[in-house]
């Protein structure tokens, strides 16, 4: 059993609302030094498999055809040891 | 200037409906081997602070009045090096 977890994240220049209004949110409750919210998504997928690498091409494949819209978003792969 | 990475996942034991339909997506789209996703919230936090342990409580801080549900959501709060 392999634990994969995926960030998908907004590309640069792509607007981010969510973390615009987090921040403005955060700077409204009084926190003070703040210069940037990004927002992004987090995936964790379990999944059989003992080759690392195999594994870490099957989620890119996930990443490709359904997890990330690759027009706005970038992902990036870790496998949890 | 630091960065701070702010996981924000569901209790065990909370329904995780987007998790779960990822998952049936992908095995309708012929994944093999799968046995659970789960879908998370990530923040990425830039602000001042020279001292980390001050900055981390900032930011538990923040998870605590705004980030984070404490009925049905973890935090886990990472300083980027």
């Amino acid at each position: 059993m392999v634990k994969v977890q995926v960030q998908i994240r907004l590309k640069k220049g792509v607007a981010d609302p969510e973390g615009d209004n987090t921040l403005k949110a955060l700077n409204l409750l009084g926190f003070k030094g703040l210069s940037a919210v990004h927002s992004a998504k987090l995936f964790e997928i379990e999944l059989e498999g003992e080759n690392r690498e195999m594994v870490k091409e099957q989620v890119e494949e996930m990443c490709r055809r359904l997890l990330a819209n690759p027009v706005i978003q970038d992902y990036r792969i870790e496998l949890v040891p």
